[in-house]
């Protein structure tokens, strides 16, 4: 694995070591209480000891999310905007995960039909995702072709199950004696998934069988399609706003004029990387260089170790050279790097020759103290030896 | 969410107010039949008191579309092209509707026969959808390569099954003793849908089996391929088209070179927007700026709100400051706004130096008079107290 | 449907015209052939009257694809080269077609089982059919993801069945009491067919069934997503290819340097029309021009049709004006054309002057000689009257 | 097929040849002992003859396993770098390949039971594998919205399966009687699997049955349109760092400035050739030019064939003139070439001049000589005559 991936690798994995504060505790109560929730519908578990022991649970983490709902709530209070914490996604999400459960008790409802609303809990993932958003606006800027999608769908949906009823009702009387039986058996079909309760057994229904599954593979492969497209331009859009305004940050742009600008904020990358993470190894083959839109980087140089701090970059001298990375980097506080992949880096190069006359120089100083350091370091121990 | 979002949001959803006209109860009435006539096959209901009222609602969705039938026909008969509105596809979906129920009823068909011919009624769905004249056009022009991969399904659907049949029928006379009856495995395993209702049973058999099914998968990754890249080439051209009217309505872009509008005009993005919608909230982050192709638009400034006509733009103030809006913006009549999306209001702004200096100084213009207007509300305030 | 949807459908739906001659036999033949081989495998057609006609009709159709490769056997040895033919893919097919059938029958075998190897005929669609190469290439190109994606799939079928295996032999002898039966079960669920004759029913077996189809979903995905990008890839380059021949035939793109002809050559389609095809009919929206590599159109203007041959160019003048058709345009003989859609059309018109001058200045002949031919019909009315 | 694509077969099935090896050996010793585990778990095989000798055979591929193992064990000990190379990926796979089994066994584990962890070999199919770190990357470089996806994923599958469980558990106890029963429903469901072994029966059950496997069609949409995205990017990438160090050195390049080089690295596509291939042949068409990297091939011209070595172009005679290809060219030794296409060709001919200048001069010179020489041939005829 080249050291770009490792790197990459270390920049995701990083967030899971802050969840050791209030993220981790929150994903183990939410997977907890679902667990919880789902083994309290086997009776064999809830008439036995386990069942108060998974009720005690599952009133914990109602008490938990209560609690984190409450503290949100009396935040915006604060701010003077209850209503309108209420009324968000976020807000309706905690009044669906702390109020169902204990209105449905009260009313009456058996406790094990009354915790299964604990299921709404799952939507607490999509609290604080970001991401969630960037899918919902793919689906509603592709609104207009995922519908004609769906108007294809349902043309061959109706027509296909209002065939087969006259096919095979005669001989299936159950199974597609209905046209909601055989509407039924059209989207086990269409959408391939084919459970098998349902299958025509006449000869024209099978030739109908077969069209109905040659048209849902049709579909669905448009449906992948626009998906596919629109998940494409959405990205790169993203990118763009992530990026603009750390591009804004790193004083080393500035000398270049806009349209420069605009072009390589659309190559940058960017990363958060937690404090004391090693972004570069030594003797791996590196494929990136890399900006410091917020922090600081500690290049682990003898023999005292360099700091760069926001607005500096690191990581071009393997790009300049064979592509082997000639000291350990790591960051010393939390931090925000852009990556410029070696491709980009080799068109921002040929492209902006001020910018590659800096990076070229900066470059040719490191070397030169690294040499230094070196000839240095050999007269001591020529010295001291 | 970001305010882009929410507002795309609101531009989709708005044409959901104008159903309450003609749109709102054409798809009432398409509803209420399709489900009134899938009811009436279900015997408990078309033998009970119900399946009168169901009958007497099909007939009222059959009149119903008659009678938008014959408003259509009489229209084409003034137009003076009534054979040529009949032979288009309008045309035959309004007869395809209308006719063949009472055709099929005076034929003495049984009623419950009769009325499933209603299910026809769902192509009323694809009357008036642009898009799919669009999907259409992806499987025109890449027939070719589709027609190729429906060719190696063939060939592996045949070869497959005359070889399961082989395989399979000394153990399974029924499933695969015949030819049809293996072509129907083919089928249905190629297409992943996987009924399980007939399973080869020899070792040889599971072999060829599991080939059938990676086939299927491959088949179908090429499939949705192809499609994938026809619908982006498609999605860009008639994005082009759409745009390329409105672009030439804006008198803020006659003064770009030729070259320069074809760039922008790829850029923009169409939408209608209702009258009396919110199209900019203020204090939301801001990922966009609008251009009026026609229509106007009202933004809320203190003490009186400023009306920008056809051939304005407003948005521009976030993209040039912190991308926080700061004032609420909605329209005052249905409009057409062209977006442009802050990547690309980048790339103009580099690109275009003119645009770059109009767009700054009316942005610059507006920040002084919003300045004025607060330093005039201080003074008002500092005489009135 | 706009007028560049209609007449694309006109040219794609041209070649089912010339299917009158040979390779409409050809085609019906073989459905023909396909279909009397499936029926005769049916023991009850086979044993009845049926039974004869079917062998009669199989054994006119192998007689057809006898002959048919006899001539091309025959051509191969004029040119000298029937080994290099006999061993090309089209010729293999030919012999694979011709021969199996009658060798089965002389070595003894039951004619139902020796007729099945007719189900090669289907190898027949392959012929002469470039697109498969083009698929072909896809899958050539990109074998090294493709494999690496075939790795991670073997890697997970042979895990999960031995683990299943481990989980469920206990309580599903039959199922799960070997590794071969439990890779049938792991095949069918990673690539979601899902028959169901084999599923796990421990909460253990559970777990894994269901990681195993989401290993087989992500799986699958990879796959697709590497097809449609070498798809994508490959169709560019194909096209590229098509045109390049083309755009030299036409004198017009002469006069342009090669970067800008280059530039052309991506953005031309290539069709083939047959003679006597509308390709514009006046009234309908166009969306696209078109020049002629080949062949002749005329343009149906009053009071002489004007006919154009190679080199010439039609279809501009709706682009230069408001996009709806002034006259109607049919082929006289069968015509290559290169078509050059609206987003295109701009961006030529606006990169080189030099081509936008030459179309506006035969656009504004046109239309000049359209005008004065219309006065002079209004002098020859009042003349007349 | 075109000659492109047939050097492009040799060049893809040439690493098959070297397989004679140790690689070859290496995969055969893999699918033995994978098989040999397979048929073990077969009670009618395990307890015959046959038994003895799989176990014989497992033995041994153990021990070839265990042989490897330690080679590169004592590699790794050589370099200094035992716990780094034990810890690797690949030095995992080795230790997960070699002691599980015999571990087991000692353990006093049947050995049929033990024989299984062998599908732990599978593992090594990984090792070596640099196609498997690129789709890794993939879904590391697009985690985000992968997790998004299965967010929605995890959301549809519990709030699904709640419901689902509330409608079916009155008449379907066993299926839909606990929510982990409902679960696996869900999960069959939404992967489109569709076993059919718990399948819903009522109205209710059947309209959630169809809303969920319309969610899995829509959400494992997205995840093939992320994948496809983030795999277009990954591999435009990879292309040019595999790229990027051979144009180095290409002589021929060098005069070009950076920003042509980079331009013309992401164009070229580097193939590995063993030696003694026909890249291309004489009369095939050919829509591609070669440049050596590394190597050297044969230009079978007569009298003299000519040899050309690393830094040398071919294959452009074809492209600057009818696509046909004049001579055969195959290596002498095993060779690195960079292909140019047809599209690409075109433009850097057009945007170089001074490439296109020296690309064209060598070909004239070429041309003549082939013509001197064809000159020479005649004479020589007339002469001998």
């Amino acid at each position: 694995m080249s050291n770009g991936a490792l790197s990459n690798l270390v920049h995701y994995s990083a967030p899971l070591r802050r969840f050791g504060g209030s993220a981790l505790t929150r994903y183990l109560v939410l997977a907890g209480g679902l667990i919880a929730m789902t083994a309290l519908t086997v009776p064999e578990l809830r008439n036995s000891d386990a069942g108060t022991w998974l009720t005690v649970c599952l009133w914990c983490c109602l008490a938990y999310f209560a609690i984190e709902s409450a503290g949100r709530i009396r935040a915006a209070m604060r701010a003077g905007t209850p209503m309108r914490h209420l009324l968000s996604p976020s807000g309706l999400v905690d009044i669906f995960a702390v109020i169902p459960v204990p209105i449905a008790l009260l009313c009456g409802g058996a406790p094990e039909t009354a915790w299964l609303l604990a299921s709404l809990w799952v939507l607490k993932l999509a609290q604080n995702s970001p991401g969630l958003v960037q899918l919902g606006r793919v689906f509603v800027l592709e609104a207009k072709p995922l519908a004609s999608v769906l108007v294809l769908f349902l043309i061959v949906l109706f027509m296909a199950s209002a065939a087969m009823h006259v096919l095979e009702r005669e001989g299936q009387p159950v199974a597609f004696g209905t046209l909601p039986a055989s509407l039924w058996w059209a989207v086990v079909t269409l959408t391939t998934t084919g459970y098998g309760d349902e299958v025509p057994q006449t000869a024209l229904g099978h030739l109908l069988g077969a069209a109905v599954m040659i048209c849902g593979i049709a579909t669905f492969g448009l449906w992948t399609g626009i998906l596919a497209t629109g998940f494409a331009a959405e990205s790169r859009r993203r990118n763009f706003i992530q990026t603009w305004d750390l591009v804004s940050k790193v004083p080393f742009f500035q000398t270049l004029d806009p349209s420069a600008i605009t072009e390589i904020t659309h190559m940058l990358r960017r990363v958060e990387v937690p404090e004391r993470i090693a972004v570069i190894r030594r003797g791996k083959v590196g494929d990136c260089m890399y900006f410091i839109a917020d922090g600081e980087v500690e290049v682990d140089v003898t023999p005292t170790p360099v700091r760069l701090g926001t607005g500096a970059f690191f990581g071009e001298l393997a790009l300049l050279g064979d592509l082997i990375r000639t000291a350990n980097v790591s960051t010393t506080v939390q931090s925000t790097l852009l990556i410029l992949d070696l491709a980009d880096f080799r068109t921002v190069m040929a492209h902006h020759s001020e910018l590659a006359r800096a990076i070229d120089a900066e470059g040719k100083r490191r070397l030169g103290e690294n040499e230094r350091q070196r000839e240095l370091d050999l007269q001591g121990d020529t010295a001291s030896s």
